[in-house]
């Protein structure tokens, strides 16, 4: 049977999603829960590789069993056995060799800044703090300019190893609620360090330190070094993943 | 000098404010922290003893010096020194011997429930998870019986020692944002738990299992097992400390 997983996880004290020889990632936390659980050796494969440190309200895992636990019931179990900051929200069967990487998809991913001039203790592990004034009218005004089909080129880490830069992003906002400002975005897919690098290019256009054309000079020069800084993993979180098929059915 | 100072911590890793002998405390870490920047021992005291594992976004300590450091500047160089779960807002020089425990003041609470079947690791060390249903609605409308001059006895850990159990409630209010219900109370002083057995006994109101009147009736018992549990730590938060005299001048 082929089950599918909603998994949220606070990434703090995580080496990212994929299982890496030199610290705990939340895939291999799954893999040895899931085998504890299931009495058969498990191995998951999940929508994101999430990088270090960085969080998530709904990562997608799939994996294969022979046991006869329902399928919906695994959530629950797991989370029995599950550390805390790693929680299933739902689980279900899915069809035969069904996987989300090959399916047409939407995800939400979302920044957030901490931006007054002291840091915050609680909100220090999902925030990045910038204490430096930010204009938000700005930078909303900038991230409209991704919104698109573009060549992601200059918005990819230079150690991106895919066969095309090309991606959709169907909605981008920056918003501010208080002292924390909310960059959002949704595509069909994101590279590697992407969202770090549309909040590290957005951060210094709120500063005035890049005109708010920018986002639109730097998809143009297809250059890594034309975006700005990658802004630190605490800020980012995977929000959903959701199919487009299910979308259409909405 | 006496120098005041807004205090936010996260107090998950923490015995509460006050120095004992089993576990490290806020007050013993700002001690440390400050006797190692000025130079002197430094004795602080806080406004709010909160308890192990309560947050903060405004605690207030006060201590004496003998450093030229001038006021304001020490709530940088402190944060420079101090861990990332303690963070001082703000300091300024106080008149001789003032104390925010002796001065007329409002203090407000919130205490957090993060409502949903399922955990959400991100929101863990700053909610309560209640996966039941609860009616905000009747919450709210619970809560309104404490605003105004009660003796507060019934929400009151049996621990506590006081001389009086009389307290003044300005204002109460339970708000539903999504999954996140806070619970908001603005007063003139708390006895020891009263804002976690509030908690408590609302939960129980929003669940049903005590009438929407409860709240009423256990002010008039003045007995503490006529209010509800002692809800968890993790949710409550210290908002602000504000005294009278500064409200006058708004």
């Amino acid at each position: 049977m082929r089950v599918a997983m909603r998994v949220a996880y606070d990434g703090t004290n995580y080496c990212g999603w994929q299982i890496q020889p030199n610290g705990l990632t939340i895939e291999e936390v799954l893999n040895t829960t899931l085998s504890e659980l299931l009495g058969e050796k498990i191995v998951v494969s999940g929508a994101s590789r999430t990088d270090t440190g960085v969080h998530s309200l709904g990562n997608i895992a799939v994996f294969d069993t022979n046991h006869r636990m329902p399928a919906d019931k695994i959530a629950y179990a797991l989370n029995q056995r599950l550390p805390e900051d790693i929680s299933i929200q739902e689980s279900w069967e899915a069809p035969e060799g069904w996987h989300p990487r090959f399916v047409k998809s939407r995800k939400t991913y979302e920044y957030r800044i901490l931006n007054r001039r002291m840091p915050l203790p609680t909100e220090r592990l999902y925030t990045y703090h910038y204490h430096y004034p930010l204009d938000v009218d700005k930078m909303n005004a900038a991230i409209q300019d991704l919104v698109g089909e573009h060549d992601f080129t200059s918005f990819a880490s230079v150690k991106s190893q895919v066969n095309s830069f090309t991606r959709t992003i169907y909605e981008a906002s920056v918003t501010r609620d208080g002292d924390i400002i909310v960059i959002r975005v949704t595509g069909n897919g994101f590279l590697y360090n992407m969202v770090r690098i549309i909040a590290g290019t957005l951060i210094e256009i709120g500063n005035d330190r890049r005109p708010v054309t920018s986002i639109r000079e730097a998809l143009e020069a297809k250059n890594r070094s034309a975006a700005g800084p990658t802004a630190p993993a605490e800020g980012l979180t995977m929000i959903s993943w959701t199919a487009e098929e299910n979308l259409l059915t909405h």
